[in-house]
């Protein structure tokens, strides 16, 4: 980590929360929401897992990637039904106690009456002790932060809600920057001499996508990611010297 | 394991390689399918994971699967440039070589004609020493089983004609069953006596899952989970029994 954030990079998990994930009922749409928004603030995520709503599954997952990334963002089992264990599995992981915190049920009480506030919907004003709260802006429930771990909703619109109250709060790392290139060749023709390009470019990510669109044909796109937005255009330019080789036969 | 089997369950893990979907360029698609089908044919899906194109990320993630559950099915990095590296990192985690198989070149052959199988494509006929290829009927390159992992492309369409190639050699569990109840109620105000039928029915696994539309209300879903189904049915009835409860204010 030390080594990292010297470089200025910021890494992240996603840890998914929820049987309904696993049992294919729900389609995750969250991971590609959180993966672009930390893409966007230059924050790299790492590692995506996904485990059932289960403690002993939630707590293993939580400190095997708490320990190892520089942030961890959850989503799901924040609610108010027995189903909803992750704020529990969270104070666990940590060792700390967890309670109804009066901060969350303040907030709670801008969108529920005070006599709707029954046990149930009191569960989600429940906050490991020492986190901060994340604000929900769409159903006020709170997610909230403890150590590197930031526990959200798993409900896309609110889970954006609350990654847009985090997002400001966040340190930002130097920013992954990318150019996508459009082959229009078949992967198999240009492997060989994109690997070429890459090990004269070891430091600058280079991936290949296949794709085929009936009417346009070989839609295979290279893609260029680095920090150093020099080099980045540098690597650009022997990819697309590369491709006009392949394109003209001199290449491949 | 043992005991698990013994009971009939069969589980599986999912692991997706590839830095597209950390960075966001590309939404996963392939975990949803996968796991209907998974649930389709009675395998329970207990975790996913995402690593990145790093060949010591994917060995330690395998090696953790596959050693926790019956069969781990990986997606992507099977391709012909140089990012694809999976294959050879199936090949570490196992322990064996890994080399152009005959068998495989045999399939390329059906669709590449012979003086375009370069070395590059030649890749797509590494397969780790002692595994048994999955077919691919949309673009030949095949897949491949080792141990109890399954290597399938990142490619959705070419995912799924493998995964329909592999299913029925799958051993099939003891299908999990689920009935879903549309209960029309806020979360808030079930939750305490649906917790209660939960702790009756302990052998019955119970999710709550909000929703809320425009000009419907609350749609908030309750499903119910079992491999038995009588028990399943039981268990509905006493669901609807609460929920009728609620609506009539008697219970909640």
């Amino acid at each position: 980590m030390a080594d990292a954030s010297a470089q200025g990079i910021v890494t992240a998990a996603i840890l998914v929360i929820g049987d309904e994930i696993l049992s294919g009922r729900t389609k995750d749409k969250n991971i590609g929401h959180i993966a672009d928004y930390l893409t966007a603030i230059g924050i790299d995520l790492r590692e995506v897992r996904v485990v059932p709503d289960v403690e002993a599954e939630i707590v293993a997952a939580l400190n095997a990637l708490r320990g190892r990334y520089d942030h961890v963002f959850t989503t799901g089992g924040i609610g108010p039904t027995h189903d909803d264990i992750t704020a529990d599995a969270v104070a666990k992981a940590f060792g700390v106690s967890i309670d109804v915190d009066p901060r969350a049920v303040a907030m709670l009480l801008e969108r529920i009456p005070k006599p709707d506030l029954n046990e149930a919907r009191l569960r989600m004003a429940r906050i490991p002790r020492g986190a901060t709260l994340i604000a929900n802006s769409v159903s006020k429930a709170p997610g909230f932060t403890i150590g590197n771990v930031h526990v959200m909703a798993g409900v896309p619109s609110i889970m954006h809600a609350m990654l847009d109250a985090l997002g400001p709060t966040l340190p930002a790392g130097r920013k992954m920057h990318s150019h996508s290139i459009l082959a229009g060749l078949k992967e198999g023709d240009i492997a060989t001499p994109f690997g070429e390009v890459q090990s004269r470019f070891p430091d600058v990510g280079m991936g290949s996508y296949p794709g085929f669109q009936e009417g346009v044909g070989y839609t295979t796109t290279l893609v260029l990611r680095s920090r150093d937005e020099a080099r980045l255009a540098e690597a650009a330019r022997a990819v697309e010297v590369m491709l006009a080789d392949v394109r003209t036969g001199l290449g491949g």
